[in-house]
């Protein structure tokens, strides 16, 4: 319990960083032998179990410990009709940081996994090239590599939140579709630069070896200025979920387009009209006219922690926090609110602060035992703020439900109980 | 096989960045369907199998290729008379850019590795505190935390090379005892803050609950500077091989003194004299009186690739890339030689270049099929040079093989064998 003075800085509870928590117990009872430096007063444990005979030894690659194994990637029954199609998100509310672990990336899927052996796959660049290029695995390792530290988000994440419901969602289900690594591999315009673009080429059309044959175009401006062919992910080789053996990466846009398994590029004049660029990832209007492409997704935050389906103990102190991105630039500030949007207050960056990566935020939270509403606001780089809701629902409506980047609100009742709810 | 022009930037080969690699291939065989988008003349490949048929969908829990998953840590047989004593090695030859991955990230354990229940797992601070003070798990998750990415190195890091030998050795065999990672945490400032450091406090001594009851000693003036209590590593839990439920995290220092299994903290006048900073850990020189405490890493690069046990396949260009790293600093910049230190050209800096963590340079190499000499340079942001093997055996001699940060030497023979090899 806070027992210190703290200065108010939002309505509602949000404090300053000058404060101390206090919730170290003093003076709890002795049970029996004394700990390895001797006992203070009422500081004395049995020594456990795990500290009295060693462990086993090292791994070959490590594993999560048995009690956290619970947070793992939510995922979709296997479906007769769509098979290997659809996604598994990211456990939000248990991360930390920046970084997401590789094997906690959200993934979506179109058609499954494919388990490509690296040394049967090939890379072509061909089209409106002045010469036709075929790259195996080995001969890519040998180019020179970049690292970026990137977000990638799918399209369709927080989507159901534009129709509405979602009172018993998380973090994880309702947000779980974005996620945080450093990416290596090639820049694109080296491997174009050696199969020389033809100046009549404005479009190219990457292609993924999977069975869906997921295919995107991409503006020739944009994969000559930042795209990667992105070999390795937080240090190790992409995993097959990623689009191991390389996947394309497009910095800062829709999941979708950096399209996984990655096994041919073609210049064109013109966007292939891919499926997955006409029937899908294409934003509907209240008129019914459409946006095709939507490329940059918006400036955006959300709260982990609290996050629906927690529960808050008691009136006290409580660290709010969560992660905030941009596809257009890196996050300049984020702006939390305790009481719905009346009053805001900033939160402090606590970490990595880079140009289209996740942000992480904090700020802490007296929460004095009333109802509540938690609200956060991205700022980027350009000056772009994160919209509200109705905004959002007033320029495009919910028909279609992608890039949706508005502000949520977590309820905070009076038993503590934190629930996804619309203000 | 390079055909382009190319500036020569050092000796031996090394040339500047602007140049075409040029081995993607043209004109391969046609061998049956065509690709999805329509083959060019001489780009036509069969449709793998794995394009064919829908695979596997998500998971809860991502795991590598199994074309990858030779590239694992090494680490020694269990041994009777040192139960869960040992190490396991990254495999850096097979890593790219400057996170490494939780389940690759190097071990070091000196009674194995504890499964912890968190639940039954205490942080304890006492000694010349005002008020002594116990956390439990949960307790400390409410703190505000802060992420930072750092690297960690063992003390004992390529050690064995002063004593000499090791031709077969790997980048992993000699140098697999650093990694790097974004560690996220409370402050310890913030919890002795809150127990009240006493004047008279001049040290900490760190225990770990593994049991081995690890323990190291850490002057005041650096605890209550950046020492973090680390709960996630890379955005999850630590995992238990790096400390799980928590671990300290002693910025920039040997990796022994970042405690795992951190269960207690208490602030002393002196030193506590562990056994693991008397009998190990300290520094004997060549008139057999010993540094008892050299905190600070050294700067320190090593090239990755080529690595020992590499052959090169044909004269032509290689990317020669490694990793530098400061326990002072950041990396200002990294020169590379292929004549054995005659002469030196600076690498790229290619992604992070932070305070005390892993920084990926690259540069180009055009190996003429002759014998070489490959090294690597480091200059920290404090202008520290890293020190030749000879100046190292100089100051210090071989007794002690802790703490060598000396430059690393890579031999190419005519056959494009690599080997370590001391000039």
């Amino acid at each position: 319990m806070p027992h210190k003075i703290y200065d108010k800085v939002a309505g509602n509870g949000l404090i300053s960083r000058r404060y101390l928590l206090s919730i170290g117990a003093t003076g709890i009872g002795a049970v029996a032998s004394s700990t390895v430096l001797g006992a203070d007063a009422g500081i004395n444990f049995e020594i456990p179990s795990w500290s009295r005979t060693p462990g086993p030894g090292a791994s070959a690659y490590g594993a999560p410990s048995r009690h956290t194994q619970h947070f793992q990637r939510t995922h979709g029954a296997p479906n007769a009709t769509y098979p290997g199609g659809g996604s598994s998100r990211s456990p939000l509310q248990h991360l930390q940081g920046s970084i997401t672990p590789n094997s906690l990336h959200f993934e979506r899927h179109h058609a499954g996994i494919p388990d490509i052996d690296p040394s049967g796959h090939h890379l072509v660049i061909n089209g409106l090239v002045r010469q036709p290029l075929v790259f195996n695995y080995e001969d890519l390792l040998k180019y020179e590599m970049i690292s970026r530290v990137y977000f990638l988000e799918c399209a369709g994440n927080s989507g159901a939140l534009l129709r509405g419901g979602n009172e018993d969602g998380t973090a994880q289900s309702l947000h779980g579709l974005v996620s945080c690594a450093e990416w290596t591999g090639i820049p694109l315009s080296a491997l174009l630069d050696e199969a020389g673009v033809l100046p009549e080429a404005k479009w190219l059309a990457a292609v993924g070896a999977d069975a869906a044959s997921m295919g995107r175009s991409i503006p020739i401006d944009k994969a000559i200025d930042d795209v990667i062919i992105a070999l390795f992910q937080n240090g190790e080789p992409v995993m097959p979920g990623q689009g191991f053996p390389m996947r394309l990466f497009v910095p800062g846009w829709e999941g979708n387009i950096s399209v996984k398994w990655l096994t041919q590029i073609k210049l064109t004049r013109e966007a292939a009209q891919f499926r997955d660029e006409t029937s899908k990832y294409s934003d509907t209007l209240h008129d019914r006219s459409s946006y095709q492409f939507t490329f940059p997704m918006g400036t955006k935050s959300l709260i982990t922690s609290p996050s629906g389906q927690m529960s808050l103990d008691r009136p006290g102190i409580y660290q709010v926090t969560g992660v905030a991105w941009s596809g257009s630039g890196s996050i300049r500030r984020v702006e939390v609110s305790a009481d719905g949007g009346q009053t805001w207050a900033d939160a402090a960056i606590q970490g990595l602060q880079l140009d289209k990566a996740l942000t992480r935020f904090t700020i802490p939270w007296a929460w004095d035992g009333g109802s509540a509403v938690l609200q956060s606001r991205a700022i980027d780089s350009l000056g772009n703020v994160q919209p509200t809701r109705d905004a959002i629902l007033a320029e495009r409506g919910n028909i279609s439900t992608y890039h949706n980047h508005c502000i949520q609100s977590w309820s905070v009742n009076s038993f503590g109980e934190v629930s996804n709810v619309y203000v």
